[in-house]
């Protein structure tokens, strides 16, 4: 079966994940941080997309869980990447690294899982992940992969702060990039909850139909 | 004195104004319609760009209301794009094309306002809004003229209603667009409301220090 896939992210009150420059935005709030630590700590697996590898170089672990309590560490690179001195290749939880079928490369420290043709196929990688026993998978960025994730209709929960600031920038990433859906095929979403987070608010969504 | 800004909005949960083709997406719920309806109605007067003039084409008008009675509609527009037949120019309210001072056209039924050079100056054409007894100005988009405002530091209050749909897109416009703020002059926020209306959720926010 696969896995319950939770998209979680922060976006600023005017969409936008990081400014123009990419560089990483502090927008949470120390309470969304204490939430998405507690959500990552619940789920099997944390799966980002080579770009938030390149541009923040993320650990995806859980300050103070030993290795074989974090959750798997999962990284979409269809070409292969990702940087051998990368965090999420340390040795404080397990890590795959998932390419295409065209990629050779491997990396110490990672599995290296080959999952598609030209791109990684992601429907296709969530039934191999449900094989291994994933029933919680936390995808956390970036837009290009989030919005890989909807329009293959994968997406079961969207998780959303808005942090209280507007960075503006047409070229700034937002929480779903990629070509876009024509209007008549955006994803409809059920709104279930609205908490307020320190400065910021955090909004559920279930998926419609998901 | 100026006018109290007072942008308003509706965004996807993805932070879109609208999906990749940029034509008109049903984001507002009827209940935030309803909303917006009332605020326009308490406004002295309505702002847009040309860029939303060309793409909706709106009349700016609040059904119901003699034109005496209804905001004055302000078109933004540096180069004086607004075509001919816009509904903008309709005898159903009074309006005003704002183009910079290079600009000579003229648009009947409509006043002129020739403002900055190059580029229209948002904080002058405040000034003379209030030397006209508009104390309340609703700021309505597209894009790149919620961001100018908000580089300009001339936003006071900011309503965004979100609604529940992912469209996607790294090119589909947002609610601050323009060319972006460095991540250290993000402009702040104070989280004053948010409330649920019918299938999305109204956030308003002052500006921090605005």
């Amino acid at each position: 079966m696969r896995p319950r896939v939770i998209v979680n992210c922060a976006m600023t009150a005017d969409g936008k994940l990081a400014g123009r420059s990419r560089r990483q935005l502090r927008i949470s709030s120390p309470q969304d941080m204490e939430r998405v630590r507690e959500l990552r700590a619940s789920s099997d697996a944390i799966l980002v997309g080579v770009g938030t590898v390149l541009a923040d170089d993320p650990h995806l672990t859980i300050k103070g869980l030993p290795p074989e309590s974090n959750p798997l560490r999962i990284v979409l690179d269809s070409n292969g990447r990702t940087p051998s001195g990368a965090r999420v290749l340390d040795a404080r939880a397990r890590t795959i690294i998932v390419t295409t079928e065209e990629c050779e490369r491997t990396w110490p420290g990672a599995e290296t899982i080959r999952c598609g043709r030209g791109r990684v196929d992601a429907a296709r990688l969530l039934d191999l992940l449900g094989e291994r026993g994933v029933d919680t998978l936390m995808v956390e960025g970036g837009g290009e992969i989030i919005f890989s994730f909807f329009q293959a209709g994968l997406v079961d929960q969207y998780l959303v702060f808005v942090g209280s600031q507007v960075v503006g920038g047409r070229d700034s990433p937002t929480p779903a990039d990629g070509d876009g859906l024509p209007e008549e095929s955006a994803v409809r979403l059920r709104l279930t909850g609205s908490e307020v987070l320190g400065d910021g608010i955090l909004l559920s969504y279930e998926v419609a139909n998901g």
